[in-house]
């Protein structure tokens, strides 16, 4: 066995209640070096009978990426307090693995164990219980739609003709998104995600001039009070964005700094390096990259955290929003986001927080912080696989395992999945203009593991760039839109909401693919849903691995059903196809 | 090279800002797995000349234990916004590694990377400045001195005759250790930890009644307020034991609930599984361990947060105490110690928080919850090689290795290191009574990273095995104290105070060993402290490997000097001696 590759540390996705009373331990080892894991555990004060009272459980094997396989094993409400320690097997070699190392023999004394001193159900990683069933659609509102052309920008380029540019405007607003309720709900969205919306000289509005007005060009307060209402009429949540990382140029505080160096009241609201602020083309204070018109906030600063925090509570008390997307939130301190997860939670307690980080986020998700963040490892993944061919079915699945294993199981049922944002090209364009790789993303998207999110106009076939061209104007001619694409979508969702165990993900489970052909299920006790998607230019037929024979199956996608007269049965798919097939075992 | 044995993860201590302006970047590799590693680092958003700009850095193998080798680089305020990964070589063979995999190529797109998105000086991991340099005494009060012999408990067992029991009393008090200030100066400390002192009706004080009253036979809280003014015009600190995991049975709001039940207003300051909380033998409320005697407290209900965070405020604001020491601190839950540390911090900044974590306690050391924490692997480690001979120098080392490598060095000089206490044997038991075994092991003790701490009474000889023999009465007859070791760890503790690079751990190397002679050494610029612990029973020449000739050594325990006259130096070491060297390269 190669000792020096298994990993295991107590925390994090290693080890963590996964509800009240399951909790979930897991360790990694070099792929195919191990054949069996037993694990050890007890409650280290037990010592009935005057030896450690101890527990056995065989561990499952849950994946496997490029280098390592991953085991897992839930232990069900049997104690408060744990020492565990690993078994591992191969061939006639047997090697306890326990915080003090490695053992020939397994360690008598709790001392020598991995320690989870006690489970505090207020530990708990908790996020708003609706977040799990959510379709959320993500709405850029400069271009979504005019709703009321009376505050339209002084000058706007032709809805739906002129091309995006980084600083032209077309009108889009809150009544337009009023006005398209209906369309959502029709789509079958619960949840919509607004990019910013407050006051700021620019059309996507990341440069904040006033955190408590909503943009005039969008609308007013009222305006957003009734947008709210009108979603949660129609069981449709509203999130916002929060840019607290960094404020506008224009920002009062900002320009005050400007104006009057260091005997500004707000001189420690940002990170200044010396005084004055700006000497020529030379700036000394921190900002967001290095755009000097987007200044660093000091969030560490008593003044700033009120009134930034004040912000967060504000709008959920006028408005009733129920989440908040934070923008670059990985660049703001943990200590922040601490009290901001605690006040916002204290006035709305299934109130969502959504992290803006593109990298490993698990210290931002460890229960009293964030309860999500935005997937960009599965966009960037599924791309290479889905619409540039880059990657082959095998380095997909080994890299998808290694996104999944590197969070606890009810981190990932939460995810926020995207295959498009207003950050990066859109789907139509990254997959060349081809519908059955779209069809594919995007049932990948609404069967594996996290929420998932349609970047607006992503459904009918809005084409365009990296940005400014992704943020094109929303296509409402339904003769221009990609009705079939929009349909297949809407199938998805239905899928997705009628299937509850498509909103897990603690039994989720890859299976071996077949060329370019991968096939992967959620399963809860004898239910099971699987997905199979032929990402080849050429029929498959994949076996499916379950003994079947007189079961009943059903196709969710088509409605149709089958009974199973053989044990061997395989599913046929066309080049591009996905099946989704449900069945008990 | 074998990829799947490497390991690093953003965070913890594996990535982490050391000081002010120094971040330090660590990975793990098969030990002797790997040539050489350079890191390769940038800000992510400078594309200065439209490509990624990076820096390179040499990385340092500073370690190995029995599977791993070690490596760490050091940048220094370069800037604050770091994506990075490691060009790992192996002979012929050159990976990269970054967060989304190996490659046999270096990557362009920092979004490739590791990201430690921004290096915020507020999440610096920051102890108090002077606990560094602190040379600790712990005391249990009831067994040190007798000040006062009115506060005597109404029967007392004979002081240095009678042998102490379970709940046996022997009238030490808080006057005793005020009358023992001379002696604690004269050897050299600067710290005491007193065991609780509040009031509790066991000869431990780890059962509460009353947290803001002094135990009646220790004290008041007038004579706390001298002890403490007393010592720190000694320039010694007091740290005090605050037990928050659990009360005492004779807690009035824990009786309250017995006797009313659901009816309590004190109900949910437990965890009760059912009321009545007793019938007959069996108990229906959560306590430490198996004991019904000491009943857990809820700590994440408001009015026990309130109750026991005005106790730790009271204390300091009261009586100006330096330090809580927080008893069976890994059971409570983080939120209640996060707030705990705001509080505490809010009215004496300097205030040390050290946990009783007696296993990894990473997740206690994130800055925003602990200082330190009691180091038990040391003293388990230690005791198995210097006590024991259970294991090898070259076994010892690994083990120690590990032990370092699993904390930034910032909390390694913190450590509170520790080769007995008030729960373990006595080194003089634990030794067989064998005078040069206990001076390797303070040897060890005062010149590894980490603060160290006497347990009373060992610095004399004093004996006795596990609870309650090792609570012995302290030895005040100096004829009885064995001297030449109180002067042994006089010396050592001189020695400790002069050199100040004893203090810092960021330069610490193991050297290799030869048979069971161990070597180690702290660099700082050109200057060394090294120590040399010759744990064999027989003599050992051990080869000095720095190029010295033409140097000056200066030997701190027996203030020999030695000029250097070629470069192959050896030092000669008895069975069982410790030298210590300083001299500069």
């Amino acid at each position: 066995m190669d000792l020096a590759s298994i990993y295991h540390r107590t925390g994090d996705n290693y080890c963590y209640l996964y509800q009240d009373d399951i909790f979930h331990i897991r360790i990694r080892t070099k792929k195919g070096n191990v054949q069996a894991i037993t694990l050890l555990y007890g409650d280290q004060y037990d010592f009935a009978g005057h030896r450690w009272q101890t527990f056995f459980l065989d561990m499952q094997r849950t994946g496997s990426d490029k280098l390592h396989d991953y085991w897992q094993a839930s232990i069900k409400d049997k104690q408060k307090r744990l020492r565990y320690g690993f078994i591992i097997k191969q061939g006639d070699e047997q090697i306890t693995f326990t915080e003090k190392g490695f053992f020939p023999f397994i360690p008598e004394d709790p001392g020598y164990y991995f320690c989870f001193p006690y489970i505090h159900k207020t530990e708990l990683f908790k996020p708003p219980s609706w977040v799990k069933e959510t379709i959320w659609y993500q709405i850029f509102p400069e271009r979504f739609r005019n709703g009321d052309p009376d505050r339209n920008p002084q000058e706007i380029a032709g809805w739906g003709q002129d091309e995006p540019a980084i600083s032209n405007y077309f009108g889009g607003d809150l009544q337009g998104i009023i006005n398209s309720l209906d369309y959502l709900q029709d789509l079958g969205i619960t949840g919509i995600y607004l990019t910013p919306i407050f006051y700021a000289n620019s059309n996507h509005k990341y440069n904040t001039i006033d955190y408590l007005q909503i943009d005039p060009h969008f609308g007013d307060i009222s305006l957003l009070k009734r947008l709210v209402h009108e979603c949660h009429n129609r069981g449709i949540r509203v999130m916002l964005d929060a840019v607290f990382n960094h404020c506008g140029y224009l920002f009062p505080p900002f320009q005050d700094v400007l104006e009057k160096g260091d005997q500004s009241a707000y001189k420690d609201w940002f990170h200044v390096h010396q005084f004055p602020l700006k000497e020529g083309s030379a700036f000394h204070y921190e900002t967001f990259g290095f755009y000097e018109d987007m200044p660093k906030l000091n969030t560490a600063n008593k003044a700033v955290k009120d009134y930034l925090l004040n912000v967060a509570e504000f709008w959920i008390r006028e408005c009733d929003i129920d989440g908040w997307r934070l923008d670059v939130a990985n660049e703001v301190d943990h200590a922040f986001w601490r009290e901001f997860r605690s006040r916002v939670k204290a006035i709305k307690p299934d109130c969502f927080i959504l992290g803006e980080v593109w990298h490993d986020s698990m210290p931002w998700l460890r229960g009293e912080q964030f309860d999500s963040v935005m997937n960009y490892p599965f966009l960037s993944k599924s791309l290479q696989f889905f619409a540039y061919d880059m990657i082959q079915a095998k380095d997909f699945v080994e890299d998808m395992t290694s996104i999944i294993q590197a969070y606890p199981a009810n981190v990932n049922e939460v995810l926020f999945n995207i295959i498009g944002s207003h950050d990066t090209p859109r789907v139509f364009q990254e997959t060349g203009f081809r519908l059955e790789k779209i069809k594919m993303l995007f049932t990948f998207l609404f069967t594996f593991p996290g929420t998932p999110c349609i970047y607006y106009g992503d459904e009918i076939g809005l084409d365009g760039g990296s940005d400014p061209g992704c943020r094109k104007c929303m296509e409402w001619d339904s003769e221009k839109q990609n009705l079939e694409l929009k349909d297949y979508i809407k199938k998805l969702i239905e899928i997705r909401k009628s299937t509850a165990l498509l909103s897990g993900s603690s039994s989720f489970y890859f299976l071996k693919e077949l060329e370019n052909c991968i096939a992967y299920y959620h399963r809860e006790e004898n239910e099971i849903m699987m997905t199979v998607i032929n990402n080849n230019n050429h029929d498959v037929s994949y076996p499916l691995p379950f003994p079947l024979k007189g079961k009943k199956l059903t196709m969710p996608m088509t409605c149709q059903e089958y009974a199973a007269e053989s044990h061997d049965l395989t599913v046929n798919l066309g080049a591009y196809e996905s099946i989704l097939l449900h069945f008990s075992v």
